[in-house]
């Protein structure tokens, strides 16, 4: 079963939060080749990115793609996911893991963007 | 003269910075209904909102489109894009200024996840 976990970096701003479990929601209402769907966060509010992994191997998931929810490629996307990555794949050596780059160097950015700018306008 | 105005946050990582003067130059060279493509920084580092303004009216801007590259609706985007908003509606009465919603709250951002999601397995 494939899944697809979305990390976030976590806010004091419970609005902020509630933003990314919202679109979890909504990744999870749409047809795509991800049987599961959840979202982790780094830091300041839960659920946390190994509780997250955890949910989803228990769910029955065994390639999980990750995508970091972030636009710049700080030290947390850098440093901090590796890390995590290399925990869950020895916690799930049954389970296939793929990081995905942060959103922020999606080939398609710009086409996106351009988009929304034409949508909105 | 339509422009595209891209503002994110500004980090003190020097590569993180150059992500979003890419991603405007990346913008300057897409098919768009924008003459005019160009980024500003709330922090940290320049151009500055303010500053981007001014070049993109002196280019000759009459209707400027303000995306903010932001994920969360944090108080940047909240409170001070609408004040940056104010200021350069008063200070360029002559220029048509649009504020959209911060990338995040995109619609399509569920199927922009998913697009990514696929293709980078």
């Amino acid at each position: 079963m494939k899944a697809l976990l979305l990390i976030a970096h976590g806010s004091r701003k419970v609005s902020s939060n509630q933003e990314v479990a919202d679109l979890a929601d909504k990744l999870k209402q749409q047809t795509s080749p991800f049987a599961l769907v959840t979202h982790g966060f780094l830091e300041l509010t839960s659920p946390k990115v190994p509780d997250a992994v955890a949910k989803l191997v228990e769910e029955g998931a065994k390639e999980v793609t990750i995508l970091p929810y972030f636009l710049a490629a700080g030290m947390h996307v850098t440093e901090d996911l590796p890390e995590l990555l290399s925990e869950a794949k020895a916690n799930y050596p049954q389970v296939t893991f793929t990081l995905l780059e942060h959103l922020g160097a999606a080939d398609l950015m710009p086409s996106w963007i351009l988009q929304q700018a034409a949508r909105d306008k």
